[in-house]
């Protein structure tokens, strides 16, 4: 009898076949049930003498029977059970419908996350992070093409990218360590040693922010070159990187991605717009009520308007912001040669920010200029700093956010719906 | 004029072409100049006339020129510069000689971290993480294939794995949290949803040992899968991954693995030895001199001692030691169904542990009864016990430390030499 599972089940018609999984559902008529079985690869029905066994979700079990067309549902198969056997022997009723709710949404973000082992194991709730795996496979995939090398830097640090705010401290042997905020500094080292780096790899932000855009801990698809142009070669890089991921979700997660009814973008080329007209575009054409009437960044509502707008005029669902003021990003952003810009950039995605980046200070007195404009002392980052005396080509990045890609790409409501077990000001559990 | 790299500048030779890097190394010779210029694939020599520019080692330059073949060594090209182009104004005097020392270990540990984003642009340093990028690589790619699901698992915890020892704490919005020593109970409670999972992640573990085994933050490469016979599953699934792993490195790190002399290990099957006979072997034939007399467990000597024994006679740099005591492990292990043992192996690889891993308790009630048993409190695992309510299906798992491994395979004198920025309890930076 061959082992199977429900991807390769169908090749075995008419055979006696034996397969594993968790009962996802069960409807019992008579004297037979009707079984949805689980497995790491999807869903069979199997029916079953209901008298044979105890049957209820979330059992595992092992069966093994006749595969045979399925009553109703021509091109489908049913497992004919000869033998169910339970492998656990655990019996408590479930506290939430797994296989009911068709998205789990009905049950409110609190349980969803409570009962987070269980909710889980829902169809479009497991979807989510099987489309997880494949952007993250996609992303490294693309990245070695281009010849880039994998790091992994540490997340327990001796000072903030940034200066030091919104910083989760912690007692390493007696003295103040951090967890990082960002691979930042580390990711621009490596530019001397690998020229092209990646990473992806948990980022903390001690922000006590509750927003459906923002967690503590969040997974940050990090990428570092050098010897670029300018932004744009980042730029281009992204827009290429994103079609490549959005191709292969395509190709391998169709299933996945209609359960949300999910349309992948197909791209070719990205619209730019610069900072300064975006605000023009906003405030004169699309109605923008800016929440703080002299800031310089976007708020929510105003990335919102632009990507509809872009959506609108040029079909496009992402729309790269550049040019932001030096003023607004880290010391390390590259400014200008005239102007008050730097060379950054963000990229929005139906309404959300995912990516930051832009390219990097590579002159060493330059940094400390940049420092002393700000009022950060030098000392602080000494390690840093230490690599730009002895020569770093122009060079630069970019970090995109993977459960915003996530978010935005399947639509859910909430960014916690898109990390596995999230991190937020409440939640440190499950 | 062809931008290339130095991995396809031979396809052009007898051509102009245009390339960039950093001068690794300069040696004059009256009029001329020598270079060796290193870039994200190797390094090219480039012959200069010196009089053009000021040249250091570690400066970023932009070369073009035509690429000739070496004058001395047949078979390998050099690059006749017309123009070189310096991408940087940094005039440091470098404070370790990153190209002269072959292998940078006549320099010490202390100065070889210190100077940090320095060494890691020496050949062989850095020849060391290309090979963690491939292992990662070739870790993935296989357990992708064997249906295994990729899962990122939260860093910030509310409690221990193991009770609460060797922990990390920080303030966490005013609460107590730790960082994780393991993803063990999240990558448990993702079997029922994925069946088989992995993660390649930071651990934390709050050790005060200062040797050259421990690192305080570590890669930790770990797998979980459900429905599994008992740890043989696991065993077999492990000698698969690592044969694929070392055949891969062999594949596409053949340079970077002979600047250590490395022999790369031909596995078909990896011998194994219950932890009793271990012990047996050691006293009675290899006069082991136990740390403790009356330790169940292996110390570092009787590790190196062991697999002296198996290379010798059974030709395998490899042993599996099973049959571990329950006691000395966690609670979540299986016990074995008569006597002491449990169903977990360690993985001894050339005289050190590099994997841990067993088959884990399944049933709720087994599991209450662990926790008592051992004097742990079931309400401080209740977002673990969860799940097992509802039924998992017999399962388990193994975790590899990267660096061990790596440290293990190029012969490495401290795994410290295989973290890009190892952490210990001294350091915190670079």
């Amino acid at each position: 009898m061959k082992k199977v599972t429900t991807a390769t089940a169908s090749t075995y018609a008419g055979q006696r076949i034996k397969i594993h999984g968790h009962i996802h559902a069960v409807r019992s008529l008579g004297a037979l049930a009707f079984i949805i079985l689980r497995d790491r690869n999807g869903f069979l029905q199997v029916v079953v003498n209901s008298s044979a066994v105890v049957l209820r979700p979330e059992l595992p079990v092992v069966v093994s029977g006749l595969l045979q067309a399925h009553k109703t549902k021509p091109g489908e198969w049913e497992l004919h059970a000869e033998e169910i056997t339970p492998l656990s022997q655990a019996c408590a009723a479930l506290p939430v419908e797994i296989s009911k709710e068709k998205r789990m949404e009905g049950l409110g973000l609190p349980a969803l996350l409570d009962y987070r082992p269980l909710t889980l194991r829902n169809r479009a709730v497991r979807a989510i992070f099987k489309i997880e795996a494949e952007i993250c496979r996609a992303f490294r995939e693309f990245l070695v093409q281009e010849e880039f090398t994998e790091i992994h830097t540490p997340k327990i640090v001796a000072t903030g990218t940034e200066g030091g705010a919104q910083l989760f401290a912690l007692d390493y042997f007696g003295r103040q360590a951090y967890l990082a905020q960002s691979p930042q500094f580390y990711k621009q080292m490596m530019v001397a040693v690998f020229e092209r780096v990646y990473e992806i790899g948990p980022v903390y932000r001690a922000e006590e922010h509750n927003t459906p855009r923002h967690l503590n801990e969040y997974l940050s698809m990090d990428i570092e070159m050098g010897f670029i142009e300018n932004e744009q070669t980042l730029i281009n890089l992204q827009t290429k990187l994103l079609a490549h991921i959005f191709a292969q979700l395509q190709e391998n997660c169709a299933f996945e991605l209609a359960l949300y009814g999910c349309k992948v973008p197909t791209l070719t080329q990205i619209p730019q717009i610069k900072l300064a007209d975006a605000h023009l575009l906003l405030r004169n054409k699309l109605g923008w009520q800016p929440r703080e009437a002299e800031s310089e960044d976007l708020d929510p509502e105003a990335e919102r308007l632009l990507c509809s707008y872009f959506a609108q005029e040029e079909g496009c669902d992402l729309v790269y912001v550049t040019d932001y003021p030096w003023a607004v990003r880290p010391f390390y952003a590259m400014p200008a040669k005239a102007g008050k810009a730097s060379h950054s950039f963000d990229l929005l995605f139906r309404g959300l920010e995912i990516t930051t980046g832009g390219q990097r200070i590579h002159e060493y007195d330059q940094l400390l200029w940049s420092l002393e404009t700000r009022g950060m002392k030098a000392e602080h980052f000494a390690d840093y700093l230490q690599c730009f005396r002895y020569g770093m080509p122009p060079h630069g990045g970019l970090a995109i956010g993977l459960e915003r890609l996530t978010k935005q790409l399947l639509g859910l409501s909430n960014v916690r719906q898109a990390s596995l077990f999230p991190r937020d000001g409440n939640r440190i559990s499950p």
